[in-house]
């Protein structure tokens, strides 16, 4: 057994700090040690709920209270980050300890930024992974936060058990800028800033939303009710209660009608065949393969070739010649 | 040499039409026909446009004017789609000769829809294909239309020499409605209905858009003035003649700085790629691999196995006792 296993199952937070490191790094030695490690884990289940909102929403602040909120019932809460920016930055603003001062120093809290400079499918499966090293730690709650850009969204969704997504009062002209495809992944859309001079217009933003979210085509996994859209303030805390009152409701649900390990299994499958699509792709990345890719793109490039014609040759070339479509598993 | 071929380079618009249908079929022994007839194609050169505009801009319209425009100028035109919805209704509203009636009856242009019921993919290699078909033919411009919607802009982009985006007049608010990645591929925007009451507007929407491409990151490939925003009127045919004017500028000027071919040599590579990774991909539909990576998703969904374990697992056996890295090309 891993070193590590023990402790890191017994709730030590240094542990589970160096097992993150370990899944995080491209070395050989370290992935086959991870890939040991993941697999000496215990089977325990947190509630996984991915949260989105674009900047300026006030992300930082709603995890910090909504946090806070769990921690003084007693609740284990790690928080992670897929930041689609970190990929080609660099450095990553999610999941920033000093964004979460105070939830940063709980010791009912975790909070682990985005692994920096590595590709989104990258930072994907290692999140994945982090997940799994939090609930064998013993926490209750793993929260996995991220922006609303690109693909980020739907990486998330599909390794959380719920999907929040987290937006600022705004004008019923401003709706249309949340992307359907999100509305249609979003099991609560949390309306912050529901306080002061702005709660009006986030109330009228509530109704937008859930009338928004009635026009959506049902889900099999939804109870009646549910996407809904709520009013919450991160600054005052109000209507963090409920939220989470919601979450507990929708997911104990899911979990009683079997929707919820259904979830979890259909993600499986899905991220096996990400993983085979991504490891199938990665064989253009060896060397060998590189220099020859370079050799065909040249003469593709001068006109000595044709596109199609050369891929053909070169996938020849990679299937090999043992590679018969009967040969033994 | 195919029977098809001499007739094609003579210009016979059955002989093209027959063999675009051969180069559309998914059938084994019409592929094989269809890559040999390709080689056989003389290295004829057509100025290859995309379009791309969202449902309501007058696309129609405007292709046929100034498809019009170009053949009373006794030049030939090839208008092809890439509709991204063919592949998901099974139909296509793109390259639709009953939207074009007066250009589809002109000896001088050729007007074929997108191929339906076809992956985006598979959409993309074959307007490729009947791109160079057209160009052997003796087509002068090829004009290849898509609708701004998802990445099919994105892959008329990198099957164009020049990328023309079509929009309607517009308040300044909606200006940021079209993606910024968008902006950074169009070489020219026309403002389309510059003509009657929406003359001003127009003229507002092309300030507004000449203003925004200003601020856009300086590209090596584009003369002092380029990308440049234009009012045209589709239906006063009022502008056309300047569009075109800019678009042989902008050609003849990229041409003369050797950036005509460098992005031709590019695009092969680009495609060589693109082919290479979806044939990769393709191994996976194997009736024999698709029926073992059934069970081993289904292995993985009950939690039998890990999907990262299951994919390295598949990968391995993917690969074959034949797959050394160093075996003979």
């Amino acid at each position: 057994m891993d070193e590590l296993t023990e402790p890191l199952v017994q709730g030590n937070r240094r542990a589970l700090s160096r097992a993150i490191t370990l899944i995080e790094s491209t070395r050989p030695e370290h992935r086959a040690r991870a890939v040991r490690l993941l697999s000496e884990l215990p089977p325990r289940q947190a509630l996984r709920i991915g949260l989105s909102g674009t900047p300026g929403v006030g992300k930082s602040t709603f995890i910090e209270a909504f946090g806070k909120m769990l921690t003084a019932q007693g609740l284990k809460v790690a928080v992670l980050a897929v930041d689609p920016s970190s990929a080609r930055s660099g450095g990553s603003i999610l999941g920033d300890k000093t964004r979460m001062e105070t939830l940063s120093r709980d010791p009912l809290a975790f909070i682990r930024p985005s692994p920096s400079r590595a590709e989104l499918g990258g930072v994907a499966r290692r999140t994945r992974e982090t997940v799994r090293l939090c609930e064998a730690a013993g926490f209750d709650v793993v929260l996995i936060e991220t922006v609303g850009v690109g693909q980020s969204e739907t990486l998330v969704a599909e390794m959380s058990d719920l999907f929040i997504l987290l937006l600022a009062p705004a004008g019923g002209d401003e709706l249309q800028g949340v992307k359907r495809g999100i509305m249609e992944i979003a099991d609560i859309i949390l309306v912050n800033k529901a306080d002061g001079e702005l709660r009006e217009t986030a109330m009228r933003t509530v109704a937008d939303y859930a009338g928004a979210l009635r026009l959506l085509r049902k889900r099999p996994y939804d109870p009646k009710g549910f996407p809904k859209a709520l009013p919450v303030s991160a600054y005052s805390g109000e209507g963090l209660d409920t939220a989470w009152a919601e979450m507990t409701e929708l997911a104990d649900w899911r979990r009683a009608e079997g929707h919820f390990d259904a979830r979890r299994a259909e993600q499986a499958r899905h991220w096996f065949l990400s993983e085979l699509r991504a490891g199938l792709l990665a064989r253009l990345d060896r060397p060998e393969v590189r220099s020859r890719l370079r050799k065909i793109g040249d003469a593709v490039a001068r006109g000595d070739s044709d596109p199609d014609r050369a891929a053909a040759q070169m996938l020849g070339w990679l299937a090999g010649p043992g590679d018969s479509h009967d040969h033994p598993a």
